[in-house]
């Protein structure tokens, strides 16, 4: 009887809410308790999950789906996204450069230079679990498009006369299309790009980004800055003097 | 005329945007390029703040305030900040505690434990440059309310037998309405209570909350969690096991 009035308020609230207001996720916690009416909203999720106090997550919530589509396919995310560049600008022309080439500006590629959401908008806005045969047929066709703020933020770094390192956790036999998906959308120099090498297989996307941070910095540069989609790709040591956090509501490596 | 021009865009702009979707900052660039209409919307503003990519702002741009206050007068910020707060018990919950009690959860104090909202509230929602005279009148009357999140937290971590450390850059002139105030809105017990003494004034929030930190390891705690509203209270050395980052869309320290 209890659980019935439970069910009906949970139903009711579920009503009264608004279509981008879901409440996640109902479910029991790990005790048993009844504890069904302390959901979250997909607006909370997503301020949890962006600001890294939600981790490890798998999959975006079945029930959040509605909302996240609806943060790509609004003007939200490339306002958010413009936010972070333009900020990412702010703070790099402000920097004298040494003129000896040593001014590095980091960037990940997968959603932060060019953009994976052609892919997720087939497979649930991140709600399907991670497919990596599907993702990499993808991934092969080479056709990822820029990210157009971070383009802007690419094209001005450039001018500014820094360095452009790509810093990616695709593999030694997806170099060549990464590089021909990145020079046809615009992205069509850069001075080094790190590919995750099979004797890296072991480590983490984040462990193996320090290293190749650490290898940066042994060899003399200087990184002024790192720009990513991932918390994993701004953490840890030789992270440099700034870091700048683009959003991404899809998933969490 | 092409000011003119400008300016219209501008109008049509500003007009067909939603009442919460304003443009901010319509400001000329340092470099004096016509880029006015690369503004972003005050949800990228809150973006990008509680992300820390834009930091040491000193107010809430005022184009912003109805937008913030909405933040807070809805179900918003309540929701964020239990998203974090239900996050921080799934995460500690699970922790195996040593019984020796020296595992330690700190939580800062304003605007973590208890809310200075009704401050904010009467100075336009952080639009207003920052009064520490008016604000300490606020701070002295003892009234502000415990963050209904957070002392559900509070009280669960309790149960589970964690050790409460309060840290906070309040001064000693402030203990005593401090934990007047405290314990009239619940928090009843804690295990230590740090304030910024007078040798420490030279010291930033973060600098001083660092050696604080550094202090309880030293003296053997084991920091298990830290959770705060700022950024500062959350990074450096000595940051324990995981941090928590509560929503705080009104000042940056």
């Amino acid at each position: 009887m209890k659980a019935f009035f439970l069910t009906l308020l949970l139903v009711a609230s579920a009503v009264s809410a608004s279509r981008f207001d879901l409440t996640y996720p109902l479910r029991l916690r790990s005790d048993g308790s009844e504890t069904l009416l302390e959901g979250i909203t997909c607006s909370a999720w997503r301020y949890a999950t962006s600001t890294n106090n939600i981790r490890d997550w798998k999959t975006v919530p079945t029930e959040c789906e509605e909302y996240i589509k609806s943060y790509y396919e609004t003007h939200k995310f490339q306002d958010h996204s413009k936010a972070v560049n333009r900020e990412a600008y702010f703070y790099a022309r402000e920097i004298p450069l040494a003129k000896d080439g040593r001014d590095v500006f980091i960037f990940d590629v997968d959603d932060t230079v060019i953009s994976n959401l052609p892919y997720y908008r087939e497979h649930g806005y991140g709600t399907e679990e991670y497919n990596a045969t599907e993702f990499d047929t993808w991934l092969e066709k080479g056709e990822a498009p820029a990210l157009p703020e971070t383009i802007k933020l690419y094209n001005k770094l450039l001018n500014l006369g820094f360095k452009i390192v790509f810093l990616t956790e695709r593999n030694a036999g997806h170099i060549k299309i990464t590089q021909q998906n990145l020079r046809n959308v615009g992205y069509t120099t850069w001075h080094k790009y790190f590919y995750k090498g099979s004797k890296y297989t072991g480590l983490t996307s984040g462990q193996y980004k320090e290293q190749m941070r650490k290898q940066l910095v042994s060899a003399g540069y200087r990184i002024r800055g790192i720009i990513g989609d991932q918390w994993s790709d701004l953490v840890g040591e030789a992270v440099g003097d700034r870091t700048f956090k683009l959003p991404n509501a899809l998933y969490y490596i």
